[in-house]
């Protein structure tokens, strides 16, 4: 998955509620389901400029969101900072060896921030 | 601060910039800069009622916005996770008392998660 792929995914995750129905839908079978333009226009008998000009409406309108909100450089900022804090935390069990409870809690942190990474 | 108060400071943070310009100016300075309904209505010589209902609208646009993507909801819970694992981590580095390399990752771990919690 390409950086622009993966963006236009996490756009979506992100903000996908606040498209219209067939903004969202379009949006999904293209970008997420990989369909083309031109199978979605088929699908639902209309043109494929008609089934662009939503998908390309739909991309505008999150894009707009971040700019303005930044909701996703701070998600992005938060998950690099949670990769670090969970290397610190795997080397620190690896170096604790079998030594009871500093394990115990080296071995917990461990699992706390590969879930918070989500 | 109560929970309310906090929630629309939150949601300021987070949304603000998806507000009007002068939604975003009388619910700043009623939300968070405490001023009264009147007291802006004066400043700026229009009604109560005028400020009460921008603010009002700017309150549920914010709203709607949460209620949608969930963006906070999120947030709070990683928040809530990087304590827990803030703790932790402090937990380790008080266990670890002077013990060089173990007590310096326990240390960097604790700074970097206080950091993320922003």
């Amino acid at each position: 998955m390409d950086d622009e792929t993966l963006l236009m995914s996490i756009l979506f995750d992100f903000y996908g509620d606040l498209l219209t129905e067939k903004q969202r839908e379009y949006y999904d079978l293209y970008h997420n389901e990989d369909l083309s333009l031109s199978e979605i226009a088929e699908k639902d008998g209309i043109s494929r400029q008609g089934v662009y000009d939503i998908v390309t409406r739909a991309e505008k309108t999150l894009s707009e969101f971040e700019q303005k909100t930044g909701v996703i450089q701070r998600w992005r900022e938060t998950r690099a900072g949670l990769e670090r804090a969970e290397a610190l935390a795997r080397e620190l069990l690896r170096l604790s060896g079998d030594e009871g409870e500093l394990s115990d809690l080296a071995s917990q942190l461990a699992l706390t921030l590969e879930g918070l990474k989500g």
